[in-house]
């Protein structure tokens, strides 16, 4: 009898999980496990913010794959997955097809421009680790140009974030810490830097509590960010944004930097793939399971779920996407070992932290509000947790964060 | 009776010598020394070629003129010089105007671009510290670029050199080392890099011995440096050069980045002021003077001189700017004293040592050829030395160079 196999897609922290998980609760007879990933890394997508703006190095968000996956019971595809063909139970990837009896999509978020205009040509995202290198690389070269052709052009130094969410705030505090840098780098008077946040929503951080929100503005603001909120981005152009400051004024704000961290969707390869989905992401079963696919789990921030108690879809969190990928693995070696009675998969949402800079944070921990230094530590906390729950010890200490205060 | 004033225009190798040398041998009451420097530091100008390539960061290649001068006998003016007036006895600068009695020029070169199509605007020139930065930070940038967009684009990681000249040599030198790092740093397959140095005379390093040129394209071939010797480059485009290969073959070659290192000339500023020049370097006297200017004395790239063994200009190099800044002062404080008799330059070239990267060089040195090890730890001496004749043994501590093997 022809072992079952399962293959899985991506490598970030719902398809990591899941196979260092499979690994141990599957014996080397019992099922074959293929991981697929573009790189033959696993990025850290919530300390991109920090290698994007040139605070952390990306080999410190970044670890091997080879280093956490026990390589006699699982085999590593270094491929690009091109398509996901579920009628015939196979994967299109650039290194040939891939056939399944279990498919875990564990394929990550794109960025989501909601078709404002010149977003794709001219603002970076901060998606993986080519584009923080490009986004750190680039904001270096307009302040050595800046100097280089002799201080004329001071909007080479503004650099716009398109969104006050999660990202775009932790990304901000970053650069509140890392413009004093590249001052004293590039000998340039701090006074010329702007960093301005442009938000459509009427408030930063939705959904955290207002109290602490307030702190955070005021932190940021203190790092020399400025706010326009309330004020939707309209279009992108090569040097330079539209923002919309009421219904009749448009605004032109010259930049040499535009980020857009306002938005995230799933993969393009599932709408492609014809899996029922919103916004490339699929409502999935209770079990994790695709609707109407019995041998397809879908994960992170691939996968929606509904919060029941507040009837709004869960945030796209690395916390989530771990947990689903324990109870996914559980829920696998259920089917292997024959068995048809799968696990439901419950949250547990142990808190969430936004960091404001290296230095600051607020977040709210087991049902309690934090700000500055005890935010920030529990902030590492949580960081070195998830290496932690994949590469154990080790892995902590090679790439953990230990700079407490 | 007013103390005569000695303005010194230019912290450069020259300049800064002049200064040390005649704080020393001038008393408070004898004259008033001013210096005029655009910058508050001193750069190695014959060590921008590291931190263009991204070898030597830019702190190791300055240092602080108030470091080095004696504050309580020369007043540093950091000012930009604009124009010279010579019969008014003044010097115009962005921060107001300055008389003097006795004026030294020293300005250095400029990157002299025999009228080539395109080199002002598509090719970076190794000048300054600003320019080095922005030289270091847009290979970076690059590199990072191609890899974000999906290496789609070989030619980003095309870099061509103009010129095999002295600059252009040691510059290939750092390239070939540095581009193993980038690679490493950018996830790059380094058979994707071309170091390209294009010539249009029929040899590298002119003046050089051929068997130490030899040595030098060999070590410069082996670290992957491709030579296209006697082809002059016909013009820069953005993103390409054209390369004249024989009398009817353009060839158009695709780069991302373009530096020209193939001349300088001196600075502008001398053309502007009526002093008799060529190319904006004056044919200075024996004892350093201009022509018709018993005030002025003109020294380091500016100046020109004629050696009388060889019938050609001496090369304009750090030895022979900071031995004119010796016999400068030695005259400007005679001429203080009121004696009439000054001195002649003489230049006392001890050797030659052109760098092929950190690790390897050749070089003649007292008349005696050097390669490898040898020849790279006599550069690191000639380096050594140029701080410890400005600002002594603590200079060289801190700013040295001391990774000899």
């Amino acid at each position: 009898m022809r072992k079952p196999r399962v293959v899985v897609l991506g490598a970030g922290y719902a398809g990591l999980m899941t196979v260092t998980r499979l690994q141990k609760q599957l014996g080397t007879n019992d099922a074959e496990i293929i991981l697929v990933n573009k790189n033959d890394y696993h990025y850290e997508t919530t300390w991109l913010h920090e290698a994007s703006a040139g605070t952390l190095h990306h080999d410190r968000v970044r670890y091997d794959i080879k280093g956490v996956v026990n390589t006699s019971k699982v085999n590593f595809l270094q491929a690009s997955v091109e398509d996901i063909k579920v009628a015939e139970k196979k994967v299109v990837t650039d290194q040939g097809d891939v056939e399944y009896d279990y498919l875990v999509i564990g394929l990550g978020a794109e960025a989501e421009t909601f078709g404002i205009q010149g977003l794709h040509e001219h603002a970076f995202t901060i998606s993986n680790v080519n584009g923080a290198r490009q986004i750190r690389d680039h904001i270096d070269l307009q302040f050595a140009t800046y100097k280089a052709e002799g201080e004329i052009n001071d909007e080479r130094l503004t650099i716009v974030v398109g969104g006050a969410g999660f990202t775009g705030i932790e990304f901000l505090g970053e650069l509140g810490n890392r413009v004093p840098e590249l001052c004293k780098e590039y000998d340039i008077d701090q006074k010329k830097v702007r960093i301005v946040c442009v938000e459509a929503a009427p408030m930063i951080l939705p959904g955290f509590d207002p109290e602490l929100v307030k702190y955070a503005r005021a932190a940021l603001e203190k790092k020399g960010v400025e706010f326009s909120i309330g004020t939707p981005l309209k279009e992108a152009r090569e040097g330079s944004v539209l923002i919309a400051k009421s219904e009749d004024e448009i605004e032109e704000l010259k930049a040499g930097t535009i980020v857009w961290a306002a938005g995230v969707r799933g993969s393009t390869l599932i709408e492609k793939s014809g899996i029922e989905n919103m916004r490339a992401r699929v409502k999935v079963n209770l079990d994790l399971r695709a609707p109407g696919h019995d041998d397809i789990f879908v994960l992170g921030d691939c996968s929606l779920m509904i919060n029941e108690e507040t009837e709004r879809p869960y945030p796209p969190t690395a916390q989530i996407a771990m947990q689903q990928g324990e109870t996914c693995a559980r829920n696998i070696a259920a089917l292997v070992h024959g068995k048809d009675q799968l696990e439901n998969f419950k949250p547990d949402i142990k808190g969430t932290v936004c960091s404001l800079g290296e230095d600051d944070a607020i977040g709210v921990v087991y049902g309690k509000k934090l700000t500055g230094v005890k935010a920030s530590f529990m902030k590492k906390v949580i960081d070195n947790r998830s290496l932690f729950m994949v590469g154990g010890p080790s892995l902590v200490f090679k790439k953990g964060k230990f700079k407490f205060f």
